[in-house]
């Protein structure tokens, strides 16, 4: 299923995506919203998944409504850095040895085709194309014989949105360029796992004002969502609602040569994940 | 007012710790919780206050009842690194040019007395005592021309508990070592900014197993907590609700000759902040 939540910042309504790849169904029905509570609760998944088969759910009206975040109430934002050989490769770093780790507060969560704002003072605001997970049911300890994909709810595009002044020459750890407000437009779907089979097969592309400026696959991770979802359980715990950003492949603006593209206000990005639909931002200043 | 929420994990209610600074007085009467809307509502704020001091509150039988965290779904918790003279110098650390940020996530945060677990495979979990600073209103890029503190709500005790080998020598950032489960005791209770005229005054104190480790003042910041609000929030938007864990000073295990104590489980910290209270965790294996 693809889901998704429509309407006005805190306003938005539970919704899913026809099959037909254009009609969106009204869940507000079925369940109150699209968050943590749910993707934990299979019961009420199966039900919303019968109501669509039974074409029993009613159409949404939805003509030029918002698209909010896929996911309601997000408790954190974890992110993995430098998770592509040809990322890492461009930015100058040795491939780690072990996740690298760090945290988006989900505040910095946005609709997929909300603005974002160039922080005051900003001149390397730059882009990243991520595929998120969405888990599903709570990680703690992950063992090695279990499947960490068991507790993926689902997939959705993550744009981590990255100050790079503010994130490597400011002291301190990344976190400071890395939670500017409107910096993780997400969705505009949550696919959920049963329709993505292999996490690790799936194009990623991102275009400047229609120039494409990362095309990659999630083949070039580094660490594989299964490998990350384990790693990462045995640091913290993971909870229904929570999002990881898997990392970027090669083609941000830190890895180009100087003088290096970052983005202004009028900017236009567009980021997509193969299976998982395409987001759009327009760049205003903050 | 010093504000406290007692009961169980998820079932805390409102109250207040009386002036007599024994007697609890039951706020469910007057608001729902105690959380970002309520720091952010002034009418609700001074409506306590007037109940409080025309001794209209009930008493809040709590006997032998768990305390639990003083905010409700709290948004984001902003840790400031190496912000004491003390403990820059006990890790070997220049004291920082500009503030050092990052993050740990909501769902550390645990109650003041609540057990707090050792990571499994940890052999570096160390204590920080530290002055929490909630936010009570939208900062966003707060000028010079104002009053940072204007924007804080209360103060608090927190403990951010830190896993040194995770956050230090497992690459990356420190996030991967600040952000295991229950890493964040917070409270007893969140006390008005109004009886806290001045942040930079305030002893800080840390007991392990009752030997005194840590024992500094905020007077020995590096960052006011004035400067810490105003910088913070040119880098990320802080809301109502959210914490900011402003450094701890000088006395953690990090900082001691080899072999350095960390804590094991069937140890028992104590911190207080002066005016704040005092926390109390027993130590356990995850």
């Amino acid at each position: 299923m693809k889901l998704l939540r429509v309407g006005r910042p805190g306003e938005e309504r539970p919704a899913l995506l026809d099959r037909d790849g254009i009609t969106l169904r009204d869940l507000s029905g079925l369940v109150a919203d699209i968050d943590g509570g749910l993707l934990a609760d299979s019961v009420a998944l199966n039900r919303i998944r019968a109501a669509a088969d039974a074409g029993e759910l009613p159409v949404l009206d939805a003509d030029g409504a918002r698209i909010g975040p896929p996911v309601a109430r997000i408790g954190k934002v974890v992110c993995i850095g430098l998770n592509y050989h040809g990322h890492a490769a461009e930015t100058g770093a040795e491939p780690p040895a072990e996740p690298v780790v760090f945290l988006k507060a989900a505040d910095t969560v946005v609709g997929p085709y909300d603005t974002v704002l160039v922080p005051r003072h900003s001149v390397k605001t730059d882009w990243e194309v991520e595929l998120a997970v969405v888990i599903g049911c709570t990680a703690r300890y992950v063992g090695d014989d279990e499947d960490p994909l068991s507790y993926v709810a689902g997939y959705a595009v993550a744009h981590d949105v990255s100050e790079r002044e503010f994130q490597i020459e400011r002291g301190g750890t990344w976190d400071k360029g890395k939670n500017c407000e409107t910096f993780n437009p997400l969705g505009p779907w949550l696919v959920t796992s049963d329709e993505v089979p292999d996490p690790q097969t799936l194009g990623l592309r991102l275009w400047v004002n229609g120039e494409l400026k990362q095309h990659g696959t999630t083949a070039d991770q580094i660490f594989t969502v299964a490998e990350v979802v384990r790693y990462v359980s045995r640091f913290m715990t993971l909870y229904p609602g929570d999002v990881i950003n898997t990392g970027t492949p090669a083609g941000v603006a830190l890895g180009q040569p100087e003088p290096k593209p970052y983005l202004r206000a009028g900017d236009v990005v567009e980021a997509e994940v193969e299976g998982l639909g395409r987001q759009r931002q327009e760049f205003k200043p903050a």
